[in-house]
């Protein structure tokens, strides 16, 4: 970065050669996060919305823009906001680079840059017919978070507080977005619930796919709920920041071996196939009936 | 651009050597636009304010990310945003290459990325005391028609019309700032009012400044007003979108032909001084007082 805050725009100078990834997150008040939510939780997780699209394209990140509504100036909120924003961009090397504050309701837009060399960028559009599925981290603690504060589930105490986190905090998954350049045949990161994010990677593949429903990763406290709301927030959950990735089978050595430098954990979860559409199976191979649709920002 | 909306990210390739220009705003509702403003007219003043941004800098506009919170999904709401949006952006070989849909308050946040060529941008921090201070266009109608809105000033039928235009639909000024690369010292664009966007001018040049009020270019519609409330549209407006600059005197010639081979009218309407601050003068070069505040978007 040449030149940061304070001027017109700001300049970056990408390293020689390297293409320059760019996304953008609006979060909005209600939608995205409660108005009771702690500042520097929110400040960590909208930038880490953007890093973890970064991570799905196999982006190192360099820098980002801030545009921040406020219905009022309000110091503590804004010394929270930026302790979190800070402590993870920090740690993730990116730079705030520009910014716009404004009076309005609650509403937080960042854009997010960085750099990946060219041809490597992890895209949706890989996805062959053979390909392993794959997905880091657990699934569905977010949604199951959100059924707590709907009322429809109940948990108590301790065990909700480090749940809440999961949704509150999600890491993005940046260092396992790098590991993947080369291995993985597409990615993209799972803000809608894998149903939804899945159908983006079949559809820019021209491919189909199975999910072992019950290879999927989740926590303890979501595998001691129903069947039925397991399914839920497994499949149609939000808010999970996970990498959804595919690679060949060939691959599975070298993809362990990434995530284990990233820290990360990564299960294999299904296969892609030639056939089009998207089939969850039981561990007798039997189809899973349900309705699995991503989450909708214009529903509920 | 390489990879446009689709993934989770953007791809950007700068041209070989250039500096990346990057700039965001967010515009929200009740604040920037009204909530009766013609979708076509905001599709353009979100692009327009950014472009702005770009054109202070003297960079060459690439493309855009565009996020977007609504309230409800309203086809023809977007059908005209659209069109406004991308008329703008094809005038000015800009590209969407991302973008966020999402629900919430009608918000609108676009980070605008432009190329420039390494020590040719400009900064607000390059004017030097003897510089003419120059400014494009003519200041103050956005301002006359939010006095109008108010129910300050009264003014009827098709005048009021082309007023409002200004304000709607201002034209960012992307050539002029191209063609003013190596003649402009410093510049700026004028959004929160020539006050308060001097004053950065100022600040980053560690210089003062003398403008002459009589001087400042303004509308006919503007000049037919009380001289107080010229005053305030004048130097306290906001929403100008001109680009503020400074030039060496030796430059004149060139900052002339600079204009009209841009097709943009600028007015000599000050000089850079070495002693701090700014001063407003008349044509016998007495001080004006006054209380030349920017606008302030958590004021009023």
């Amino acid at each position: 970065v040449e030149l940061g805050v304070g001027d017109d725009c700001a300049l970056l100078t990408p390293a020689a050669g390297q293409r320059l990834a760019v996304t953008s997150d609006l979060l909005v008040e209600g939608r995205h996060f409660l108005s009771t939510v702690a500042p520097h939780k929110l400040g960590h997780k909208a930038l880490a919305v953007n890093l973890s699209d970064l991570a799905a394209c196999g982006a190192e990140p360099l820098g980002f823009t801030l545009a921040l509504a406020l219905p009022r100036v309000d110091d503590e909120f804004l010394a929270g906001f930026a302790s979190g924003l800070f402590a993870l961009a920090d740690a993730h090397g990116a730079e705030l680079v520009g910014g716009d504050t404004t009076a309005g309701p609650l509403a937080i837009c960042i854009t997010a840059f960085g750099q990946v060399p060219p041809g490597q960028a992890l895209l949706r559009s890989g996805a062959r017919a053979g390909d392993d599925l794959w997905v880091s981290g657990t699934l569905g603690d977010a949604r199951l978070v959100l059924e707590i504060f709907r009322g429809s589930v109940a948990m108590a105490g301790s065990g909700f507080d480090a749940l809440r986190l999961a949704m509150e905090m999600p890491q993005p998954r940046v260092a396992l977005g790098l590991a993947l350049r080369g291995l993985a045949s597409s990615a993209i990161d799972l803000s809608d619930g894998l149903a939804g994010d899945l159908r983006h990677i079949l559809a820019r593949s021209g491919v189909g796919a199975t999910v072992h429903l019950d290879a999927l990763p989740r926590s303890a406290a979501l595998a001691a709920q129903p069947a039925a709301l397991q399914q839920t927030c497994l499949l149609a959950g939000g808010d999970d920041y996970e990498l959804l990735f595919t690679a060949a089978p060939a691959q599975q050595a070298a993809v362990r071996a990434a995530a284990q430098h990233s820290g990360v954990q990564v299960t294999l979860c299904g296969q892609i196939d030639a056939e089009p559409g998207f089939r969850v199976v039981d561990n007798q191979r039997q189809p899973v009936e349900g309705r699995w649709q991503g989450f909708d920002h214009f529903a509920s």
